[in-house]
């Protein structure tokens, strides 16, 4: 029984992070991060007919590289849990087309990843699954004529609008032995869905921040732990440079303060502000890419050993948006270890 | 360790399904199955200013009927797993905002109910979760116009398409006590995605018969359970008439027979042919509703005790579908047993 408090899970058998990949798109791979990515692609189409396609095969090249980079055989994998931005997943779900393996679609926006990672882990810790694949992808071109304006119109942008990544990232989960060293997922939180009446689609920092102060919030209650202690850094994603600002203050408001230095945001460190990307990255990918990469790496490489990646997601759509509705959001953290 | 096969879990200390509400739209109601519903609508429309807000009211007040048929109070529910057809599952992410609840957003088109009973089945069982809301919706009038054609056109629907229920279902699920009697979820099966290159979104019976017979011979396998021996009913949800009549033909082709009397299809079972449905009823909400009415009711009744609940999706997009794309389906399955 490892469910601890209300909305978090402390996990007894932390499950390994076996193999971590990330794939970046070109404009990405330009950025501050590009040496941690495993793969910049040059052609962001990836020789396909469409955007849509691109995204899929951009995510199914990360997920099969993961699972080869686990040493385990594809055939073994006992899920896929994933999800991205486009309507119905169809990244994803043509993604576990070309995997075939059984396949958990999520949908948690930009939070899908670390909620992927949450559920797999709870999933793990019970006994249920031995291993399990976790990914998310989005791609700017995707998304920006999805949610926002077909990118042939060149229709300018909002100083707070966020630039949603052209990126994958998938890890492979296992049972971990008790005392095996290497990166573990120790503990796991649900988010809640929290809406601060946020309108703006190109705000969608303002929209998120509330919903990750609440889950932080919520991760500490819950499991007892605390900066500084327990974690030496939290990483967020993806609010932006807005939002990471809006979250210190709202973090502080409630009296859990975080020092700004150890509040890293993905959205935040993948592009340089010359990169012109307005507020920062967004996107499933973001994050998914982020930590897959330049977290996880670090954290291997021995540069800090205990980190809370927090996925924040607007769950708005383009008609909930039309019909006056405001943004809905959400994260989930999944605190990670390296032993 | 629960986990049976390769796709498949036999849960050790099954959930009970605590309370399950149902909510159908005025046509639905008028069908076979109407005095099933808990609640039937007079207005589908719930007094809201689109379909879309109506469907995520629809779905809020099945879900809090629920909660409230289980007896606990709101405030106790761990997770909220729900899913819709909306573009990014408007439905349930407005539902989950005014329950309050952690909130687990899933994708897995039609099947998506059965999807989150599994899921749910497995976090319970393995001690993650004591409890758990799983739910689901759709409405004729934001799917016709997200996936096929404004209704104020008055297109002329071809004879092989689904008619998209306005319905919701919701179930409580909490651990059971071991030898407590009630209605309980054995086993799960997650599916895999199966393709077998359909392109017709108005056929959808026949893209997600494969993906059924697919996963219902996986849960064969894994579990060793057999027709007949552990289960008196199969419950599909949504084949429709001619998915039905596919599914017959590929389970006995691998040798699978099934009793044509011994499956039953909720879509085929939601409306009379006189209604004119089409092929049949189909949505997410189609076999939650059913299920959380007529199948859970008449078990409880003692009509028979074991079923298989195997809920299938087929995860297309618009955008998918307009790029020449076949039809990948899902499916999951759930063993249901009165004790």
């Amino acid at each position: 029984m490892s469910h601890a408090g209300k909305q978090s899970f402390v996990f007894e058998n932390p499950p390994t992070i076996a193999a971590h990949v990330s794939v970046a798109g070109p404009r990405e791979g330009a950025g501050p991060l590009g040496k941690w990515f495993d793969t910049v692609l040059e052609d962001d189409l990836l020789g396909q007919k469409s955007w849509e396609k691109a995204e899929s095969e951009m995510l199914r090249q990360c997920a099969q590289e993961a699972v080869r980079a686990s040493g385990m055989p594809e055939t073994e994998i006992q899920a896929f849990l994933s999800g991205d931005l486009n309507d119905q997943i169809i990244a994803s779900g043509f993604c576990a087309r070309a995997l075939k393996t059984p396949f958990l679609g999520l949908y948690g926006a930009c939070s899908t990843f670390v909620q992927g990672l949450v559920l797999a882990s709870a999933l793990m810790d019970g006994g249920q699954l031995e291993n399990a694949l976790v990914g998310a992808s989005s791609h700017f071109c995707t998304a920006e004529r999805q949610f926002r304006m077909p990118l042939e119109m060149g229709t300018q942008r909002t100083p707070s609008a966020q630039w949603t990544a052209t990126a994958a990232g998938c890890a492979v989960l296992r049972k971990g032995a008790p005392k095996e060293k290497g990166l573990r997922i120790t503990a796991g939180t649900l988010g809640r869905v929290v809406d601060y009446h946020i309108k703006d689609a190109n705000h969608m920092g303002a929209a998120m921040a509330p919903a990750v102060r609440d889950c932080i919030r919520a991760h500490f209650a819950d499991t007892g732990r605390k900066m500084g202690e327990d974690y030496d850094y939290i990483f967020t994603g993806d609010l932006g440079w807005i939002g990471r600002e809006i979250l210190l203050e709202l973090l502080d408001e409630c009296g859990l303060h975080v020092p700004p230095e150890r509040l890293i945001d993905c959205g935040a460190s993948l592009f340089s502000k010359e990169q012109d990307p307005h507020a920062g990255g967004s996107g499933c990918g973001c994050v998914a890419s982020v930590s897959c990469s330049w977290v996880m790496k670090r954290m291997e490489q021995g540069e800090f050993s205990r980190a809370l990646l927090v996925g924040s997601g607007a769950m708005l759509s383009p008609t909930s948006g039309m019909q006056g509705e405001s943004i809905p959001s959400i994260a989930y953290a999944a605190g990670l270890e390296e032993r």
